[in-house]
């Protein structure tokens, strides 16, 4: 259960290697496909934190522009079209920041030229031949040696962090999810539509405005069922958390449900989690655990953690772990994580320091 | 199960009986204790709306002055200091729209004055002698003359709407519920913050700004944990939705677990709520029944209802209803109602309307 970045031995080599990112990792050429999106230009920024050559990290996207990366202006070029140019363009490792219809295509291709593919999007989480990875969960799933890993859902990562200590501490039984997804989990044009719907509550003029990516008002709401409700009536949030948690836990069974809402956060999916454990357990034991946890940071405030203090940090921040009132072996926590960072490029990058870097 | 209001016969009747509001209930003299906050307000409003004579209201506060209610303007008197003051005050019924604290000394003095009491604080809610009453729910529990009638915490009734349906059709066994509070829930100090914060927050200038009630920014962000939070880690607003969902429902060892958070929403209270039935139930007979059930609005929007939606009006709306992941009994749905109206003002009337007027 320990990761690079937790084994990491001294606060010099921290600053060398931070979130496991070594020299050898350096020497790799790496992709960001998608590069302008939310999630893209987050990883070109932790790659730029991590010391990562310039000249090894190639910005790709629709079309040619530049980005601003923690203080580096990275040249974006338009991502090629055609098998021969992706052949030119090809690196050892690949970040698809890209919308599930695009990695579709993307990652076989990719793969096939003999780069290494770190997937954001849903296409190939629930396959049964890639790996669905969080680092600090099931760092024993890249073992095969699979060419294209899948990083998970965000709202999944949050809960799947604490309940994946409570599963080793005491099991689970059962689990029930309800979010409260941030603006910023559908991209730029999610947080400017808040920022926008913000101002003008508040009275102030808004200019041309884009089409909205929620299906109400999101300032002063809450949109209950985020992304399509199918006929079940469970929406495609909802079914991500309950197939990836099981995956990511290696709990095929595992009883989850889950409800999803939009909040109007600017950044940080927050998450309310009902559990019921496999045996008993002792809260201050599993406490401690979760303290010691890599990765997980538990808030004694009692009315934490809040998604506006954790933006822009990297651990998922877990509260109000209490004793529930559903029987002896009935917890309720509350986690909260930025989903830019650990629900998506952070984990990305740390999938990558996880593997063994090529030449 | 029907109501006064459900059960009015015409829209003739309507007009003149609004919430089950008679001539012979205007011929009552009625104080409103508490008049200048966000409740007692909107007691007024109510009132007015169902043409209740304005001489026979008496706004009652803190300090003399006045209120504007549905277009009509009511003197607020200064609720007197003695007994003597108050037995020269005195009226057939009077709503407590005050604290917890001031309820539980005016309350008796005012029921040993002949005059019936409607209590909306906290402060008598679990006593075994008075009535913790949703006219809608559990109107029977008015028929032993009760001088003093309690009327349940908001984030309460949301949740309790649709469960009493749902408890008649399969019964109940177990419910967890995740609230998302509105800022108003803190009153007219909690709705101030929100604006100003949220103001602030796109740049705004804000000028000399009350204390907040709430324990951090609340614009942008989620705060878990309504109210104080006990040793146990679980907060007064938690212990609320417990403690009077088993008694509003009659069921003293029903097995509640609850999440209470304060989300940026000006007014209405949401509910996620994740139910196993104690019978195996029907989905379509249970939409059915809720559609049917008077108070209850079914929408059929898969991402609805929302807070922003429902502010000003009566009925609590029910959304997202589906088959739960956890087994064949299990059951979710989303609720939200006007905290302030449904969770406060208009059940404290349709209360009083339930009652027969005294003289």
């Amino acid at each position: 259960m320990r990761t690079n970045e937790s084994a990491r031995g001294s606060a010099q080599a921290e600053v060398h290697a931070p979130w496991g990112w070594t020299d050898a990792h350096r020497a790799q050429h790496v992709s960001v496909i998608g590069a302008t999106g939310a999630v893209g230009r987050e990883l070109c920024t932790l790659l730029v934190q991590a010391k990562h050559p310039l000249e090894r990290i190639h910005a790709l996207a629709r079309a040619e522009c530049a980005i601003e990366a923690a203080g580096a202006r990275l040249s974006v070029r338009a991502l090629p079209q055609t098998r021969d140019g992706l052949h030119a363009a090809r690196t050892q490792l690949a970040f698809l920041c890209t919308p599930s219809e695009i990695s579709l295509e993307l990652a076989p291709a990719l793969c096939e030229l003999g780069t290494r593919v770190i997937d954001l999007s849903s296409a190939f989480r629930m396959r049964a031949d890639v790996p669905l990875v969080v680092p600090e969960i099931n760092p024993q799933a890249l073992a095969g040696g699979a060419r294209l890993i899948a990083n998970p859902n965000c709202t999944t990562v949050m809960a799947a962090m604490p309940l994946a200590v409570i599963e080793r501490i005491c099991g689970l039984e059962e689990v029930v999810v309800v979010s409260f997804q941030a603006a910023s989990g559908a991209g730029v044009p999610g947080l400017e539509t808040l920022q926008a719907e913000a101002r003008e509550a508040s009275g102030l003029p808004v200019g041309q405005r884009r089409a909205s990516p929620f299906p109400a008002q999101l300032a002063l709401n809450v949109i209950p069922g985020v992304a399509a409700v199918d006929e079940l009536g469970i929406s495609g949030e909802e079914h991500k958390v309950i197939a990836e948690m099981r995956k990511i836990l290696g709990r095929p069974g595992l009883v989850v449900e889950a409800t999803t809402t939009r909040v109007p956060v600017e950044r940080c999916h927050s998450v309310a989690v009902h559990v019921k454990t496999a045996r008993d357990y002792s809260l201050p034991e599993l406490i401690a655990a979760l303290r010691a946890a890599p990765g997980v940071e538990v808030t004694d405030d009692p009315h934490g953690p809040r998604p506006r203090e954790c933006a822009g940090l990297d651990p998922v921040f877990v509260g109000r772990i209490r004793a529930g009132t559903r029987g002896a072996r009935s917890l309720c926590f509350f986690a909260v994580g930025d989903q830019i960072r650990k629900g998506a490029a952070l984990n990305a990058l740390q999938i990558a320091a996880a593997l063994t870097p090529e030449s």
